[in-house]
């Protein structure tokens, strides 16, 4: 089996720097727990988790993923090594939560918000990393509906962030 | 021009009787204050506001239209009359939103949230149905995030999210 | 039951004046016999099919349905009455065979090409329009692969295309 | 710049033996060659390219990805490392062609067709292995329509293939 968990990193182009540097040690992070790390190519905290994945000493070779809204494989950012053009614009960020085995969640605007809500949906495990104002911090800890008896998991560093993700996968 | 106003109900399979009865409603208010109703085309709230619809004493054809999650356009509710099946599974949800003029949120499980998030996010006015418990509710009232000056509008009934629909549109 | 059959009319954005004449009166013998026009919303046989449509006397409503590449419903030619802004790029071709109970197939060059071989995948009956050089006409008499004991119909005019439409509907 | 080239290997779920030995040695020489294999990540052809980069002796890491049609990763064939299940179904095929640099159609019904033309409107590189009957045997050598000036590339063998894609990428 060569298959190794794909960890979906969602978050907006604009974080703070405070949250911009906790995403790329996230990145790292979970490249060097032996996960993938697949964002949507893009800039803010894309790029910060994907840059991140890219400095990690445990790289293994196709670590970092970007799914992008357009057709142009050169509007990734520069750390992503398997890039997917997917042209679909917003629904790329169904996607972006299709393709993961857990999702955590950065920062909390409407973008992140509905892909919490689609992970919720499909079963997969939520991390919320509750450091900014918005979506992510306020549904830390919450149930998204009664279609799961588990909750959205708080974490407050990327440290606790990676652990969540390893205690949640199968 | 030929284009009437294209309305998305968004909820969920298996509303209470009281939120089907509205979503009914509100289904025949959108036709006969002349606009077009948009669903996922299954059950639940959107049958409701499909059949509600096709009750309007001012149909004009062409006033229900159902976006499947699949590709077979039997899975339809009966009373859709434009059926589009999209096979894209859960990204048709985003469809449901694009497709609209203005949407609204009834009730609140996980893929209703995602698509009140998506309608922010595509800049579209979004009125939510407060009801019933959930995420219309919640939210119906507050701004997502501050990329928009105004708000998701509460409407508690059929009748106020029509007008509150109509005031909307451009 | 009020569904009426869906038709595709697929090709491409700079016909010659004659195919444009003929995808023209294509679309409103369409709506003439009770069909709905699909096509992709946008310029040339799409425009000239939804033309033809909206101009039948038989218009009941609803009859002409663009499913548009981008996220923007002002994109649709004039013609269209149900607008569906996919946000999909060239996926929405695949949109447009899904949505159809059946396809023509006018003119012949790649997107055409693809759409007449999703569609045969698909099972949906497929009318080549042999008008124009290229793959409708290639294409027209011949099965594309041995999955079904059918061919593609061969029409030479907007009459028998409609005709073998109607045959060919369930 | 840690981003390699991305081929995507197009055919059907039931080769010939023969046809399916040549696109497990095609996706060995890829890999070989310093490129990673993207496939719809099922059997047949998919498998067999699949299965020949991941037995390269200069794999790297991330050079095996597949594109599923339905969102279950466990879908996937066991050599797929990186595995992106879209849930999109037929529409999935669109992406097996805008994550590629170039596409090589091995065998030809309908779904290689229809990836055939896709790729020749995306304007990228398409490569046709002549070995079976149908479409890339068809095609090879063959203008799709006039927008390009080049040709679909013919080969007759994995070797050739991979010299076709070496040579054409830019």
């Amino acid at each position: 089996m060569l298959r190794r968990p794909q960890i979906a990193v969602l978050g907006a182009h604009a974080p703070s720097p405070r949250l911009y540097a906790e995403c790329e040690l996230l990145g790292r992070l979970l490249v060097d727990a032996g996960c993938r790390v697949v964002t949507g190519g893009l800039a803010g905290v894309m790029e910060a988790a994907s840059k991140g994945g890219s400095s990690s000493t445990k790289r293994r070779g196709g670590d970092v993923i970007g799914l992008l809204p357009g057709t142009d494989a050169d509007e990734a950012n520069p750390w992503v090594e398997i890039v997917i053009p997917t042209g679909l614009s917003l629904a790329r960020n169904v996607l972006c939560v299709t393709s993961a085995d857990a999702v955590i969640a950065c920062c909390g605007r409407a973008g992140t918000l509905s892909e919490i809500a689609i992970a919720w949906q499909l079963g997969k495990p939520v991390i919320a990393l509750d450091l900014d104002e918005g979506w992510a911090s306020k549904l830390a800890g919450e149930a998204i509906d009664d279609r799961r008896s588990d909750r959205v998991v708080r974490a407050t560093s990327a440290a606790e962030a990676v652990a969540a993700v390893l205690a949640a996968l199968p």
